[in-house]
C-alpha cells in the first residue's frame, strides 16, 4: 500500500537533543526549557485568561476527551488521539491537501458540488478534478467515471477522493454499494478518503444503510465535522478531523499532521472552554434545525404540486434543488427575482449542474419567510413563462 | 510597479447575478438570499451564542473598529478596513504566501531566524531563501547580500521580503537606514514587505529611530501583530494583518486577500467578544512582561561578569543569545544540561547561527527560576571546560 503523503511535511529524524530529552522524560525527569517563550508558565498569565497554556497540536486533551465521549455515543468508541481540533472545515481541507498533495497533484471531488473545495484546492496549489453525480429520481455517483479518472492521464496525480456525506446541494448520502466500491478503490490504489460529514445529522428522508465514514477502517480516512452545522453555530468556529484506517497509514498520517498542526496551533482557550457546554446542546439543537427543514420540505412538496417547478429528491442537509422548465435561463430567473421580488439566489451553474434549469433553495427560513420566498420563485417563473 | 500577486487567487469578474445584486444594494434594496445557509438569521441561534452571525472576511467590523482605535493610539490613525483578523501570525504568513507566491516562488527571510517561517513556506510550496544578519557588537542586515540575492539566479522568483522587527532570537530592531534601503528595494522591484512586529513593544534597550513598519506607505506592506505576544496570551489566538502601501497595490491586495479570508473565515464570536476586554489590558500587561525581561537581563549582565560566557546585545524581545567558548560543542552543552541539570535548550544551529557556540535563553522566567537556570548553564559550561 502506497502512503499518499506529500513532500510538504517531512517527518524529520529526531536530533541528539530531542533524543536526550525523550530519554530524560522516560526517566521521569522532564527537563525545564531554558528557551521557554510561554509566558503563562512564568506567572505572567492575564487574570481574565486563567490557566497555563499548553501547545497541543491536536488541541487540548480535555476537549478531545469530551468530544471523543460525545462522538462515541453514536455507537463506535472514538480515541481522542485520533482527533484534530481546528477552526473550521475549510482549515481541515487545507491541512489535508498539504498532507496529501504536492503542488500540481490532485484530488477528486463531486460535481455537482459546492465551489469552496475547488477554491481551497487552488489556494493549496492542488487541482480539483471532478467526478460526477447523476440524477435519475435519486442521486448516484458515477463509479465508472471515478475509475476512468483514476486510470486516465491524470490518474497518477490523484492523491485523495473527497466524499461529501450528504453532498451539498444534492442532499445525497453515500449508498452502501458506493461506499464499498470507493473504499476498495482507495485501499487498492493508496489513496486517502476525505469525508465531509458536517450535514450527516440532517436526514430529511431516512434511508437504511447510510452510515458515517468517520471511523472507517478499510482505507486511510479523514472525516471532517464541526459545530458550525451540528449546532447551527457558524460563529463558534470549532471543527475537527477524525483519522482512521489501516494502523500503519494512520500512524504515518498523524506524525505528519502533527507537524502541520504544530505550525498553526489554531485552538483558542476561549473556544475550548465553551465547547463542552455547546456539545451538550447538540442533540436538541440538531433536532430543532432538522424539524425546521423537514417542515419546510413538506410544505414545499405540497406547494409545488401542479406547478411547472419540481423538487429534486433530497435525502439530507439544509438545501434542496428546484428544477424549472429549461426554456427559462436560470441566470435570468435570478435577475428577475432580484429586480422584481427582492430575493437573490444561486442557480445550478454555481454548483456545476450539468444543464440549465436549477435553483438552490435553503430549508432553514422560518415557515412564513420560506413561504414568501417560494411564492416569489413561483411568480418569477410564471413571469418568464409568459 | 509590478503587482506581486500569485495565480492562486484570481479576482474573478463579477457575473451577471453579482452585478444585479450590487445594483439592488445600491438602490437600497438588499435582496434576501434564497439559498441562505446561515441558521442564525432564521431564529435558530443557540441561546448560549447570542446574536446573528455575519460572515465578514476581514473579521467583525466592531472588533476592527476597536482594534483600529487601539492601534491608532500609537500615533498614526489606522483604517479598520486595512485590518484582517485571524487566529495567529502563522495563519497570516500562510495567507500572505498564498497571496504573493505561486508554487516554487520564494520569499527572503532573516538568518539567524526562527525556523517556523521556513516550515510554513514548505507547507505553502514556497521556498524560504535566507538573507543574513551579522553581529559585530550589534546586529545589522547584510544589505549587499539582499541585493545579491535579488540580482542572482533566484531573484526573479522572489516575491516578498520578511522583516522581523525585532527579530527572534537576535532581538534586533530594523535600523532606519536598513528600513530605507529595503523599502526602496521592495518598491523598485515590485516586492511586498511582510513585517512581523509581534515583539515590537518589548524594547530592552531603547534606541532612537526604531519604528514599526505597520502603516508604511513606501511599499506594499503587510504588518503582522497579535495578542499572543502583546498580551503574553498565547491561548487567546487573535492575530491581525495591517495592509499599507501605494493605494493601487493596496486595493488589489485587499481584493485578493478578501477571497482568501472568505474561504476560511477564522474569527470566532467567542474570541471577538472577549477581545476588547483583553485589548484594554494590553499596555499594563506589556509593561509587566517587559519589566520581567528587563530585570532578568540586568541580573544576567552582572552574573556573567568575569565568566567565560558572554551576552549578545539584545535590543528587544523575550530572548537573548549567550555565547560560550567554541571549544564546547553546543549540542553537547545542551545534552549536559539535560542529563546533569534537568534543563533543556536550543543551541544556535536551531536558528542557523553561522557558527557553533550559542544558546538561546528566555528572559520570561520568575527571577528565582531565571537565576537557577543560569547557574545550571554556568556549571555545565564549567564542567565541559574541564
Amino acid at each position: 500500500m502506497n502512503a499518499p503523503f506529500s513532500g510538504r511535511t517531512g517527518p524529520s529524524q529526531p536530533n541528539r537533543i530531542a533524543l536526550a530529552q525523550a530519554q530524560a522524560v522516560a526517566r521521569g525527569q522532564a527537563p525545564i526549557p531554558l528557551n521557554d517563550s510561554n509566558p503563562t508558565r512564568h506567572g505572567l498569565t492575564l487574570d481574565s485568561l486563567p490557566g497555563v497554556y499548553r501547545a497541543e497540536p491536536r488541541g487540548p486533551i480535555e476537549l478531545r476527551l469530551e468530544l471523543a465521549r460525545f462522538l462515541g455515543q453514536r455507537g463506535t468508541p472514538v480515541d481522542p488521539d485520533d482527533l484534530y481540533l481546528l477552526s473550521s472545515t475549510s482549515q481541515a481541507y487545507s491541512w489535508l491537501m498539504k498532507l496529501l498533495c504536492d503542488a500540481g497533484e490532485a484530488i477528486l471531488e463531486p460535481r455537482p458540488g459546492y465551489p469552496l473545495i475547488e477554491s481551497i484546492a487552488r489556494l493549496e496549489c492542488v487541482q480539483a478534478l471532478p467526478y460526477q453525480l447523476n440524477y435519475d429520481g435519486s442521486w448516484t455517483i458515477d463509479l465508472a467515471g471515478v475509475r476512468t479518472a483514476l486510470d486516465g492521464p491524470d490518474g497518477a496525480r490523484i492523491r485523495a477522493i473527497v466524499l461529501i456525506n450528504p453532498n451539498n446541494p444534492t442532499g445525497s448520502y453515500l449508498h452502501p454499494q458506493e461506499r464499498e466500491a470507493l473504499i476498495g478503490l482507495a485501499r487498492s490504489r493508496g489513496l486517502a478518503i476525505i469525508a465531509d460529514e458536517v450535514f450527516f445529522d440532517y436526514q430529511l428522508d431516512p434511508l437504511p444503510g447510510r452510515r458515517r465514514l468517520a471511523g472507517e477502517e478499510g482505507a486511510l480516512t479523514f472525516a471532517l465535522d464541526g459545530l458550525s452545522k451540528m449546532l447551527a453555530a457558524p460563529q463558534a468556529k470549532l471543527g475537527w478531523i477524525q483519522v482512521s484506517g489501516p494502523a500503519e497509514q494512520v500512524a504515518q498520517a498523524k506524525a505528519r499532521l502533527d507537524l502541520i498542526a504544530d505550525d498553526y496551533l489554531p485552538m483558542s482557550q476561549l473556544i475550548s472552554q465553551a465547547a463542552p457546554g455547546l456539545l451538550a446542546q447538540a442533540s436538541a439543537q440538531s433536532e430543532r434545525v432538522r424539524d425546521r427543514c423537514v417542515g419546510n420540505l413538506r410544505y414545499l412538496g405540497q406547494a409545488l404540486d401542479g406547478r411547472p417547478i419540481s423538487l429534486l429528491r433530497a435525502e439530507g442537509g439544509w438545501n434542496v434543488l428546484l428544477r424549472f422548465p429549461a426554456v427559462i435561463d436560470e441566470t435570468e430567473l435570478v435577475e428577475r427575482l432580484i429586480e422584481g421580488y427582492g430575493y437573490s439566489g444561486q442557480p445550478g451553474y454555481f454548483f456545476d449542474m450539468p444543464s440549465n434549469g436549477y435553483l438552490a433553495l435553503s430549508l432553514l427560513p422560518e415557515p412564513q419567510d420560506f413561504r414568501a420566498g417560494l411564492e416569489a420563485i413561483i411568480s418569477a417563473v410564471d413571469d418568464l413563462l409568459g
